[in-house]
């Protein structure tokens, strides 16, 4: 609901603003690059991350079994020291299901980026996106390498966004800035979403960036929960890729004492991060697969805060209730039917749901409302839709996007 | 794979035949009728199963929070002494929903028809499946009741089993025979599956009758595990109704000592009954909303059965592996990614994968086959994708459809 938004945003009043032009070599610290290397056709596709010094950095992975083999190496770097400073990363090739020599190619790239820019081998960090199953062309990546390092520059942002994207329609940057201590501190982001490559496997990458100064322990901490309410509350079609990654890097170059939750600026930084987070994840689910609309779902009134995930993924998640959307019918019976089997505990004589602003159950029983009106807040880009269940006192947020001809189009037809 | 199917087959030969005519009251003591009663515009939507005596009789339920009036009754009726000698079940409307009128509906209809055949209340079961949210005409149920009990013959199975069907395309009946201590012992069923109304709740019913001697208790336990590996193996769309029901009644006429797991004929009826249920199972799901195939995923090689269930249901449920189908598209990194996500342990050098008879991953690495023949395994009526996870000794079989345009047709029109 619009009220709740409002709500939120009244809340976060004061203490961020959003920046007006969200680069991630905003925070102090930072360049970045990205080229074409010729696994694309023609954009960029493959773009380096680089900070001035060894960034505190926090890093969440797919819990998807099948992990990636840039996933395993660049894990394994950050449990050196919690510290990272440059992240190469390319699109197209998943570098995934590749075994060895996948392996032996992930670890290949890590060191051609370290000996480019004379750092350990530990403080680069690998991603890729893509085709799974496949080799990367190697000779192309390591040529590329110097062009990335060469190129570094404040500006690269836009290069870098570029080159993470696979079949994504728009690139996807957010930032903010906010006090800290009197100081500036800027968060930003950067990420790529469902778009899809042959064999079109869904990867979600997001990479942060920031000049606060932060232990790598709490950067974890707080890039955990803030997942838990971001990243992790967006569906497009409930597969969960062999590839997805999040990270932050912290520069420390604002220059304020360190952040911990104990900090008297900690809520400020907190909410930023999180509105940079929640940003990036809309936008991913913006941009689903054949998507015409975003849809946000918000569950109030649970026992539990689990309990209200459950139950806004079940109902952003159903592909009744995203059918429905595309078709712009106020369908109540499948937002109470994903409640009900969402694993939450309900009562069905006291939940409440509102289409956009209509309220089309009370109770449990459907309300006499306007079919035009609750059908005309289904037209629009971003459809909210509320369910109450009116027990406890938890709430949560998730995000999705409509299920439309497009979605089984982009997906049916045979690789080419 | 075709060669699992046929060890199946050949475990199961001899201990039971399948039916040529699949009738639900071939079983000794059944009777049945179906009428149209106005809910629907034309064909049947009222029906009727009957008994000579109480029978013996199992039954199990959604698992969805908002579990519907019907279902809420006849669990009710059965916790009296496990027996039932007559089901009433509409189409068209579901009767969820729809507060305290709704169970003053539900038990009305009980009781109507339990006093025009003269049953105590208790004895008669009710089922509804179709609009949620909407209530019961109760008069023109009313004015049914007299006309299906007056009405009760053999042959109104076809009439039944047309009555209880929403918009699925065709009715879903199985049935075999089989001996118990030398007596011809019957198992017949009929179910409805995901065709949806108004507004398109999805909702599965099987109703099977057995003229088999057999105490409650041992129905029950058998209903539950046979579901666990059939009902309850299949998706259409991963939504779970609030209608969804199972049952079984047991007439007592075949006239042999009551079954146990003890009983030497226990095996016969126990692969029997679940060839009945997995029948049933499977025309659901190929009459999935839009779809043109039906998919059998089989996983083996799990650490659990638990596991073997969540990695066949994952595979058969991914919308990208669904479209894949759809499209005759060999993906099989689709198929690793579900497995992968699943749940279940995996290890990514041992899993094999086929589609059809065609070996695409070899101890997780794509093998070197044949795209065309591959694609055509996925042109096949009837998908097969097998996956090994080489682990241990665990398996599980699911069942699904292909994601289709039609799909979304079907579930994005508005409602008229």
């Amino acid at each position: 609901m619009n009220q709740i938004q409002e709500l939120r945003q009244r809340e976060d009043r004061g203490l961020y603003q959003v920046a007006p032009e969200p680069e991630i070599t905003s925070p102090k610290g930072f360049s970045a690059a990205g080229v074409h290397c010729g696994m694309k056709r023609r954009r960029n596709d493959i773009g380096l991350i680089f900070c001035d010094v060894p960034a505190s950095t926090a890093a969440v992975y797919t819990m998807n079994g099948f992990q990636a083999a840039p996933l395993q190496v660049t894990r394994q770097g950050l449990a050196v020291e919690g510290r990272m400073q440059a992240l190469l990363c390319n699109s197209a090739i998943a570098n995934a299901c590749t075994g060895e020599k996948g392996l032996e190619d992930a670890l290949e790239m890590r060191k051609k980026t370290a000996d480019s820019l004379g750092l350990s081998e530990h403080l680069v960090g690998v991603a890729s996106t893509g085709v799974i199953g496949e080799f990367l062309p190697m000779e192309r990546i390591n040529r590329a390498i110097p062009a990335l390092t060469g190129g570094l520059s404040a500006e690269g942002c836009g290069d870098f966004s570029q080159s993470i994207l696979t079949t994504d329609t728009f690139t996807k940057n957010a930032a903010v800035v906010l006090t800290v201590e009197g100081k500036e501190v800027r968060i930003a982001g950067t990420a790529k979403g469902s778009g899809m490559v042959h064999p079109r496997m869904a990867t979600m990458l997001a990479f942060l960036t920031t000049d606060a100064v932060i232990a790598p322990e709490s950067l974890q901490e707080l890039l955990h929960e803030v997942t838990d309410e971001t990243f992790n509350m967006i569906t497009v079609d409930g597969d969960c890729s062999t590839n997805d990654m999040v990270s932050v890097m912290a520069s420390g170059k604002a220059g304020h004492s360190p952040l911990t939750p104990n900090h008297p600026d900690w809520p400020a930084f907190r909410r930023g991060f999180a509105h940079v987070a929640r940003e990036l994840a809309q936008m991913i689910a913006r941009d689903g697969e054949g998507a015409t609309r975003l849809v946000e779902v918000r569950v109030t009134g649970a026992d539990t805060l689990t309990e209200a995930r459950q139950a806004a993924k079940a109902v952003v998640g159903s592909s009744l209730v995203k059918t429905a959307i595309y078709g712009a019918d106020p369908n109540w019976g499948r937002i109470i039917c994903a409640i009900g089997y969402s694993g939450a505990a309900v009562d069905p004589s006291t939940i409440d749901i509102f289409i956009g602003e209509t309220g089309v159950v009370q109770k449990g029983r459907v309300a006499a409302f306007d079919e035009e009106e609750a059908r005309s807040c289904l037209q629009r880009e971003k459809v909210l839709l509320t369910v109450d269940l009116n027990r406890g006192n938890h709430e949560a947020t998730a995000w999705g996007c409509d299920l439309t001809y497009d979605y089984v189009r982009i997906n049916a037809s045979y690789r080419t």
